[in-house]
């Protein structure tokens, strides 16, 4: 039997913090200790997620949290602001934190990693939970070593402003530091009508598909002599996110530093 | 059992010439009377495809052909020019043309219109004989009435250059006759990086890849509310043009007029 | 500008009618007149869909709303035997009936069927109102007559209990309406693994594949020489359904008999 | 630049030496010194692939090749037999092998193993060399650690005679090294038509597709909460096993033990 890793939820109203509660709740070897939420000081989890099995009063503050509650990891699923402030904090009281948000600056990364060093504790900073989506990236650079011909084909709802989407980016940019620039191609390709051949990022072409019925995909296409590798993720729902979630919790337990993204926790 | 058809081959020694001896020595109820070469005139088909198992002289000319033998379709994948005149000279001998070729004028096609009419004789002029490409546009054209949303991705090898293709040109042309013109994605999406949304014709988005290790790919994507539906297809080789090769041939003994595109006997 | 059409929704509580009050109250031409629902009689539509924006009232049965309101079209999301009522109910009082549902004995549907002609108004039976998984249908029984090699792949979330799924089975069942009996494969492979090669149906072989993450997704294949055809559909939730809800109360309107399947009234 | 690998190719004469032919020739650092077929002892490479660009003699045995010339690697694609026989030959005389075939048994492996670490040479044996196939299987591997709901679908031409394929079979057989065995899909599921569900390997699913017009392709799927991930490889035609002949030349030469498998010298 695995052991039972004590949790405190900070954000258990948002979205993310409503699946995180479902999955803690599911998760034979996670306890949920107590939540942190301003605006719900003193009340129980079943305020906020009604059918919650067991146990958990909700602080105002993480301070008040910490102070009458012994716990073993903080996930904080709240603001950029909020969760910087959270990180510190728990981790100065011996708390391990995996934070959800990204926005910190390179100064307080260095900060945050010497404390967790300084205190042997593990941190993780997630800016993407999607584990399907970061072993997508991950097997890309590592398919980028012996395929140097890829293109990326994103596909997302039509509601979404931006083209390519983040993930397309940050898959370009795990891929570049592998792979040197190449033109793709014939050299003497022509596009009869502009845009045909999606965006140039440094050769790899990268094509935005946006329709009604589409959630979030991502398709990766590397070509050789004669073959096609092909990696997609598709995620369906905002629970796509809370495998890793699970897996970070699992894995802070084990770290005694700071790790920023996932991908670098996962082999 | 199915009524023989006797056919002559005009272009035996092109790619396409050399599929079509196959198929045609492969299909029972089709029977190689002769072929047109100018330059093997006096040969047998042997020359060409050493395997093939029929009897069959080579002529130089169509008229020699005509005068020697007497046979009900002729099959034409020879060039534009040559392909117009063995029409109209097949027509005025009684015997139903197959043409895999572009290139007739608007005068040209009436003409022969005109005198397929007069004689009672059908006549197929094929731009595309590949019957899944062609029930990808037909199928596309027809959803487009229920899906406003369209988007197309074709695939092919690196080596092509023109971009988009001639088969999603067509495609788009073939949903704008039944698709009013509409500006899809969100009014407000920004590219961040050019071209990522593709070609922009009348609304559609068209995405054209282009790698190694790819043939001849096209998926239609529409979406709607919750759905999706994708009508794909992949060509792998030459021989998928000669099913087109098979329907036309077995479809051109029914019809007593001129068609022009396979899509047009398809239903 | 289109006409309007008056509509009452009998089971708006429902899923199904959760989702067809927004489609109602988002198309222009579709005007709410009333709901039943024997639960929330006296009460008004935002009961049930707080966001609405008509007015509308909810009566307990379908006879008391035709005594006071005035309406074109009932769209039923109710049960089979209610369903079975409302739909000879509305016929009686001149309005059109559009339902969602089955059950139907082959004599009711014929008793419906006269009762339709000789008022010579529109009746609609949908089984099925998801327009893109009826075009898959649709265009799988076109291309099945070129193309005679066939395999499905349905794919399902994993806490579905039958395979193959109805939609796959009513699928094979329209191809072999139009396609003969054909042994596929080589006639002497071996399955080194059972069930590896899927179920066989009249020679076509469905798979079934069951995952968490996945909704409700089917891919027909069409294999010939050197090309492959594929349609497929993905339904990624509950509001794929409301597209042939809007077209059936559309086209009912223009029709003056019995319709079943929505199949038949797309072209 | 790249330092010259000197090349010896045992076995021009086949599907797979007169691929290698061509990679040889233009990839720039790879030299072709000589060939060895029984058949075609004293003639010019130009006998067997008329194009070739350089000087290369046949020899009939590898005995007089090596006799008569100096290199670096034998790249050996001839029988399992004759490939044993060439491995330990090559490695005795002091040049690297890399062995395109199957068929050695424990023992052997163990003697070659001792003998490649004894000379401090590489030695490669490798029984798939299509990069693109190996990268999928070691994907697959990787994901399963994080995915444990895993379907494989494989597709292949309908003149393939077993079922499941052997790619197939062999990503399930890298998975279950990773993955404890699991039941997947609902407990209490039924197929209807049986084989629907597929092959149960160890509670993994496998689904055989063959149809006209399809090559050799394969995808393996996981799902999990909400999301899915998907590595597909298809393989167009035999130029696909080229890019691991290159990458096992080009490592061989930097090895000084044996491998087994290209999935062990690719990260």
């Amino acid at each position: 039997m695995e052991k039972v890793i004590r949790v405190v939820l900070a954000g258990p109203r948002g979205k993310m913090g409503i699946e995180a509660l479902q999955l803690i709740d599911r998760t034979e070897h996670f306890h949920l200790v107590a939540a942190v939420d301003y605006k719900l000081g003193g009340e129980q989890i079943q305020k906020v997620s009604p059918g919650f099995k067991g146990e958990a009063k909700i602080y105002e503050t993480l301070e008040q949290c910490i102070e009458n509650e012994s716990f073993d990891v903080l996930v904080d699923l709240t603001t950029p602001e909020i969760g910087k402030k959270h990180a510190f904090l728990a981790l100065k009281n011996g708390i391990r934190p995996v934070i959800g948000t990204t926005g910190f600056t390179k100064e307080e990364l260095d900060d945050l990693k010497e404390l967790a060093s300084n205190k042997e504790l593990g941190c993780i900073i997630a800016p993407n939970f999607a584990i399907g989506a970061i072993l997508m990236m991950k097997f890309s650079a590592m398919a980028a070593k012996y395929f140097k011909d890829i293109e990326i084909i994103e596909l997302h709802h039509d509601q979404k402003l931006d083209a390519p989407s983040g993930t397309a980016l940050k898959t370009v940019q795990m891929i570049e530091e592998v792979r040197e620039s190449k033109v793709q191609g014939h050299p003497n390709e022509v596009e009869t009508e502009a845009g045909a051949r999606g965006a140039d990022l440094n050769g790899m072409r990268v094509h935005s598909v946006r329709l009604p019925g589409l959630v979030a995909h991502q398709q990766v296409l590397f070509g050789g002599d004669g073959q096609l590798l092909t990696i997609r993720h598709d995620s369906m729902n905002r629970a796509s996110f809370m495998s890793g979630v699970k897996v970070a919790v699992e894995e802070v337990m084990k770290l005694s530093e700071l790790v920023y993204g996932l991908e670098n926790i996962m082999d």
